[in-house]
């Protein structure tokens, strides 16, 4: 079975590393942008061979792992030239625009529309590892339109990863994950910028920093070529939520101004349930 | 040798097992406002005796691991009944207040001003652990004002506990832990806050949130009884960040709006830089 991998990222390489666990006897092909990228996922055995345009009519299935605005012109170009039997598996964290795009295409169900639920603050093949994907959830967009047996082949493996599936509508899918991923790199970046702007004068306050401050702070090191699109793409629900947390840190800081501490006891301990939510998530 | 602990939660109770795990044959002593929290103590080992006023006397050291807006009055009552060589540290997360207030007091050399830089978003007895404070950051203010053999007695078991001391003005340590400590919380607490409202409506949002999410909002599970009496504590400093974020958020928020990408992934990438500054915090 040969299994092309197009983006040897985190994500993309992760999915390599799990295929050749869980896959036997598969023959990982992989393709990147970037050289550099290409040759350490082949020296770090992520891969085994350099998957060209010439090779995508051999493969079983591909991985698409690339950033989100260049996925749909290289999805559509991609289902030109496979097989009538390949299965091409977008892993994008956008899903609306991809699926619009891909609708009419002769080739749609050939087509897996997919999001991962998993990563690090890494990036690069070397951040890639095989149990990214355990116990997280995969969302499945539109799956009804991909063709059964393709399907059930993906199912059963994303399975094996130990991935927990759920199936979502696109347009819902954009539009929680603004709240649940996208708004979290935003505040995390922006809380990075706003004390690293304090500390062009003052280099000994991150001797005072501790485990919170780097806990808030860590998406802040994520990939600005994955995210940038991603915000592009997921720009209409994105601004909406971004709204709703300015408003709140603002009554906050009103609250705050008004030395209505009462307030902002019983705000933080509505807060506080949240630790039932998270008690889910790893 | 008699340590007193009063306030035995998460900095309380970690600091009483350190005495107990680094001071040989110390009898330790504690008080908590809350009786379950000191029967827990108490029944998980973390003190041995009950300290009550009439033992005050008899303390070598005294602990207090309080919320903010009682350490003054604490402290200035404790300074009163205890004996001419009991050294009183106060642990708490402001400093300018609590050292304007000691200063006139004629015991004020047997009182230091200190702040771990450590701790949980879990609180009471049973988050209390020995290890909480190894290789943290601890800021001593004004330790000048302290009399050298108590102070060098604290210095001593400070750094076998195996913590990292630095001096701060009280002045200059509030307004820079207002940028990596406690807009942190706001922000996570705001952020927690933002998708909870949103999760009213959708329960299936939580089912997509992944570690990214948990670690930006782990601090939203912190304590309100703690944290309200810092925020009003610290009010100016805090209110001065909160506004810098506020406008970085509204910025991120304008350039999407302006669809000006290569701003917003200019100011992740410079954001990215963190990663250096964050090597060095646990």
């Amino acid at each position: 079975m040969n299994i092309g991998v197009i983006g040897l990222g985190l994500i993309g390489g992760s999915f390599a590393l799990s295929a050749k666990r869980h896959i036997k006897g598969c023959n990982l092909y992989g393709e990147d942008q970037s050289e550099k990228h290409l040759k350490q996922a082949l020296k770090l055995e992520i891969v085994e061979h350099n998957l060209k345009p010439s090779n995508y009519s051999i493969m079983d299935v591909i991985i698409l792992a690339i950033p989100v605005d260049s996925v749909i012109d290289k999805a559509l170009y991609l289902l030109d030239y496979v097989n009538d039997n390949t299965l091409l598996i977008d892993v994008g964290s956008t899903k609306a625009k991809v699926c619009k795009e891909m609708e009419l295409h002769p080739k749609r169900n050939q087509f897996l529309a997919t999001h991962p639920i998993a990563g690090t603050e890494f990036s690069g093949p070397s951040a890639a590892f095989v149990a990214l994907f355990s116990g997280k959830p995969l969302i499945l967009c539109e799956s009804n339109k991909t063709r059964p047996d393709l399907l059930e082949w993906a199912i059963n493996w994303f399975k094996n990863i130990g991935m927990e599936l759920q199936e979502m509508d696109p347009k819902e899918h954009d539009k929680h994950i603004a709240y649940v991923s996208h708004l979290s790199h935003i505040s995390s970046f922006m809380l990075g910028k706003t004390v690293m702007e304090k500390e062009q004068d003052e280099k000994a306050i991150f001797d005072m920093a501790g485990s919170g401050f780097a806990s808030t702070v860590r998406l802040a090191k994520s990939s600005p070529s994955m995210w940038a699109p991603i915000f592009e793409q997921n720009q209409e629900n994105i601004l909406e939520v971004l709204d709703e947390y300015i408003a709140n840190l603002e009554e906050f800081k009103l609250l705050m101004e008004q030395q209505n501490y009462k307030e902002v006891f019983r705000k933080m301990q509505q807060t506080n349930s949240i630790s039932k939510i998270l008690a889910g998530i790893n």
